[in-house]
């Protein structure tokens, strides 16, 4: 390990401040509240160091005397911590596993203290709710946005970090590890490296191998992003962000996430208007100057506002109804 | 129908000297040579005119007296009309479908006259066989390449084309008519529009209907080649193609075609170099200046090459181990 025992420490006791600030903290009633960890420094596999991180997290149920009643949530490529419940006690709930974590559902709140934490990099960084520290944090040695200088992070690196949130909560085993897709990853990694501390793996639509097909497709999710004029190598924190990379990105990772009879079911093919002929302005409709889809002209804009407003809305959290790639 | 008969006539007649200069025609030894069909004008489903069209394709096996034997090949979406066979005596098949035509193949060209013809977008204009007219021609009203003032295309656009085609030919029925993936909306066309000729409709995967999840793909195929930055809105013939785009295009097309055990079976993990640790550099790695893949530094360069070799360059076919779509 590359930290330093004071490292720990330093963590444990900015964790240990958060505990008494925010109460009651156990008592999930399905709001939930993000909750910020904090490291003077984090060394990555690759042996570069990200000094001042933070990690956003948030945890449901009751954390136990025993302290061995820990599920970790890990995340998918797409998300973020925000696995379950409402943000305000008015609000909707808005995690991505609503459906099976709370009280009486199968990742019971009753029973067990379910704990997810963002990965080292700022997905959704325009969402007040995300703080954890990646691509789009200042780098202290420069005062710009990190951008590409950004070390890569792994998967073992998102474990790691965990486990010093863990730890910073006294916790030295989990009952369970369970995470969706790229969470999957993370939760065999866990087995992996610390088998004496998981007790049980959950992997969600997730493999232990990375085969040429995976790392194919991850690059043609990518592949939009680099290709927008605005990424220019990721360099884009003073200018217009790759937006329409972005979309176009999200657009396939939804795709390759659902089932065509989602796609079908979701959108539709009626004409906007019944009196006219798409036939008869073919021409007008397939050269306009975004034509993203090859369409009918009368036909509705199929996915892309749906899409927009499900991914493109920074403080909008990904429906459950989408990807959990 | 739009054309005129004399159209129809001048076209006959090009046709028909075709028939003179080339020698034996029909006598279909696995040898075959993109022969061209020339139209005064075509007026597109669109009400839009396209003057001086030519179309290339290609037959395998005899007509007979009765011209009752004919089995037309409808292309793929990425495909040209080289449907199978060898265009040099000492040289490989290379037609997309060389496996299933051919003398005592199920496409027997010892009983079936076999004639298959590009559509009108010059898909692979740079390849010497690709002559027929499209985006990539000159506009004799401007003496630039058409780009995109040239007219929309649609499946019953190519099926008309076909039709005059065969017409030329003195063929008014057809045995058969089978095409795969934009070929079998071709097909299925061809047997609405035109019930009384078609004897017997064979779609090969691809179905009547284009639904909310094809439209997405096919949008997704496209997002590639629009986000690069030398697309220009598809004014691009005065300076670099998309070439970016296109390879990131023929990649999505390649993987969506394909089985993942196909890719998994090309390509493989083995390090390039087994004394190195991938990890160590990792970060050099992964910020190299066009890191197409998420990839461990030491892993073979995987699918670009390939990919690029089987579709980037202009005058090698596309190889039947790849895409029908």
């Amino acid at each position: 390990m590359s930290f330093t025992r004071q490292t720990v420490i330093t963590a444990t006791l900015c964790s240990s401040l958060g505990l008494l600030l925010a109460s009651p903290l156990w008592a999930w009633d399905g709001v939930v509240e993000k909750q910020t960890f904090e490291m003077e420094s984090f060394t990555t596999q690759g042996g570069e160091t990200i000094p001042n991180v933070t990690v956003g997290w948030e945890a449901y149920g009751e954390l136990n005397d025993a302290r061995d009643n820990v599920i970790l949530i890990t995340h998918f490529f797409s998300g973020t911590s925000h696995a379950a419940g409402r943000y305000e006690a008015d609000g909707e709930p808005t995690g991505y596993w609503d459906a099976i974590i709370g009280p009486g559902k199968p990742l019971d709140t009753d029973e067990y203290y379910i704990i997810s934490s963002d990965t080292l990099v700022n997905l959704g960084a325009n969402d007040p709710n995300v703080t954890t520290t990646g691509p789009a944090s200042i780098n202290p040695d420069t005062g710009e946005p990190w951008g590409m200088d950004f070390p890569v992070v792994t998967i073992r690196d998102f474990v790691e970090v965990q486990r010093e949130l863990l730890e910073s909560q006294g916790i030295e085993s989990l009952h369970a590890v369970m995470g969706a897709s790229m969470g999957a990853l993370q939760a065999i990694e866990w087995a992996s490296a610390y088998s004496d501390r998981v007790e049980r793996l959950i992997p969600v639509i997730g493999g232990g191998v990375a085969d040429p097909w995976l790392l194919a497709t991850l690059s043609a999710w990518a592949a939009p992003i680099r290709l927008d004029a605005n990424w220019n190598e990721g360099n884009y924190y003073d200018g217009e962000p790759p937006t329409d990379g972005l979309k176009e990105a999200l657009k396939l990772v939804t795709l390759n996430a659902n089932h065509w009879q989602w796609a079908n079911e979701t959108f539709n093919r009626d004409w906007a208007d019944e009196e006219r002929d798409p036939a008869q302005d073919i021409n007008a409709a397939t050269r306009s100057s975004k034509p993203w889809m090859i369409s009918p002209p009368h036909a509705p804009p199929l996915l892309t506002p749906t899409i927009c407003s499900i991914w493109c809305a920074p403080t909008k959290p990904l429906s459950q109804a989408t990807a959990t790639r």
